[in-house]
C-alpha cells in the first residue's frame, strides 16, 4: 500500500469485485458506478463501528445525505477486477463529515490507485432535511474512522 | 410495424435512447436494463391514461408491484440506439394486470424485434402488501390499454 | 435451507448484501436489480469451476448470452438485507444452459424464498452471435453445477 | 431560468424524467444517478453539434473519458420529477474539456437548482488511453457549446 497510500492511514477498507453490471461498452467501469463502490464501503465502515443507517433513521430520525462529491478518475477498472475501497473520515464537523476514499487495484504485485474521492455527508433530520448535529454517542464512534496523522 | 407486431394492437409506445449507462463491456445493453426500459414505458402508459403511481400510493394506499417477468432476448440493443417500447394490457384481473411489451428497433427501414416480455403486476395495499382489487374507476381506465383483438 | 429448497440440490451459492444503490423509492429492491444479483452468482459459479468469461471470450471467442429470463417476485428484499443467491444448472444442451436460481433470506431463523428465476444462457460466437457448441472441456466442468437429483 | 442561472448562458439543455430505477429507499434520486443524467445531457449536446461518440471511436480512434467530477447536491429530485439538465463548455483545452452542468426543476413556477457539477472530459487514444489533441474540426464545433459571456 505504501506507494499509493503512504503516510495516510485508512482505518477501513472493503473489497469490491467488478461484474458486468458495473461496466459499459467502453470496456471499463461506468463512471457513475464508482460512486456505488464508494457508498458500499462507507456503509460497511459505518456498520463496522456499529451503525445501521436504517436504524439511525427509524430510531433517531437522522439521515446521512451526500452533499458533495469530488472524484478523480486516474485509471479505469475493468470486468473481473478485484478492487479495494479505502475509507477514512478526514473531517468531523458538528453537522457533517468529510470522507476521503480511494479505489485501489493490485497490478503486478503493486497497489495501483484507480480512483480517489472526497465525499461530504451531511446529517439531516428525516423529514425537514434540515442540518442537525450528530448525537455525542455517534460522534464518538466516528472517531475510530478518523485517519491517524499523529506521527 | 406489421412484420413484427402484426394483428396485435399495442395501444401505447414510448421511445428510449440507449446511453452508456445502459450498456456493458460486452458491447450491448446489459440484460437487466431492458427491465428499466419496460418500466419506463409502463409508467408512461399509466401516466397517459391519467395515473401517477405516486398519487395512487398517497391517496388510495395502492401499490403496483411486479410479481413476475418473462423476457426473451432476441437481438441486442447497442449504444445510441433509438428504441421503441410497446405496451398493452393482455389481461385485467381483479387484483393484477398482465402486460405484454416489446422493444423494437428500426434496422434498414424495417422494425426489428429485439426483446419481448410479459410482466405481471399486482395491486397491493401499501403497508401489508396484500392483494387488493383495483377501484372501478381505475379498471375502467386500464381498458384503454387493452389490445384490440376485435377484428 | 430445507423448507424452501428441499429435495433440490443447489451446488453453488453466493452472498449478496443489499445497498442503497439496489433499492427504490418503494422501499424495496428495484425489480431489475435482482437480475444483477443472479448474474453475480452465475459469474461466481463459473469462476468457482474455473472459468473467467473474459478468458473464454479472448481465447475461444465464446460469449455467454442470456436468451431468456423468467423471474418470480415472491417477497421483497430491503436495504441491508443479507441474501443468499443459489445457482444450479438444470439443463445442459449443446449450445445453451438453463440455470435455476433462487434468492433466499433468513427471517426469524428460517430460510425464506424471496425470488426464483430460470435463466437460459446461450453460447455464441464472439462476432457473429451465432449459436455454438461448448467445447468438451467446458461442458465437463459445467457438470459440477448440475443439480444432483440422483438420490 | 433567470433566478438560478442568471448571467450564465447554457447553450444546451435536455429534459430528464425521474423513474423508479433512479430512486432509492431514501425516497429520492440515488446520488450516483445524477451522473447518469449529466452524461445523457452531454451526449445529447455532442449529438446536437454533430458528434456520435461511437463514430469518433470507430473513425478517429478517439475516446472521451471523464477524468474528474465535482458534484454539489443542493436539493433532492424525487420520483416523477421532470428535470432539465443544462450543459456548457466552460473551458476548451488542447486535450480536454471542462463541462459545467446543472440540474433544475420547476417548483411553484420557479426554476430551482437541485444539483450542479463540473466534469472534466479528456480526449484519449482508443487503445493507449494517452491524451490526444482534438482534431481542429472537432474543436470548432465544440465552440458552439461554450458559454457566451460576452455581454
Amino acid at each position: 500500500m505504501s506507494d499509493v497510500l503512504s503516510k495516510d492511514s485508512y482505518p477501513f477498507s472493503w473489497p469490491v469485485r467488478v461484474y458486468y453490471e458495473d461496466t459499459d461498452t467502453g470496456g471499463v467501469v461506468y463512471y457513475a458506478n464508482y460512486l456505488k463502490f464508494y457508498e458500499r464501503a462507507r456503509t460497511e465502515a459505518l456498520r463496522h463501528i456499529g451503525f445501521q443507517q436504517e436504524a439511525l433513521k427509524n430510531e433517531d430520525n437522522l439521515l446521512f445525505v451526500v452533499s458533495s462529491v469530488q472524484a478523480d478518475y486516474k485509471r479505469p477498472a475493468v470486468l473481473d477486477d478485484e478492487l479495494t475501497v479505502f475509507v477514512r473520515i478526514a473531517k468531523m464537523a458538528r453537522t457533517y463529515l468529510v470522507f476521503e476514499q480511494k479505489i485501489v487495484k493490485e497490478i503486478d504485485g503493486k497497489e495501483t490507485l484507480l480512483n480517489a474521492a472526497t465525499v461530504k455527508v451531511a446529517c439531516v433530520q428525516g423529514d425537514s432535511y434540515r442540518p442537525k448535529a450528530w448525537p455525542d454517542a455517534v460522534s464518538e464512534r466516528f472517531e475510530t474512522l478518523i485517519a491517524d496523522n499523529s506521527q
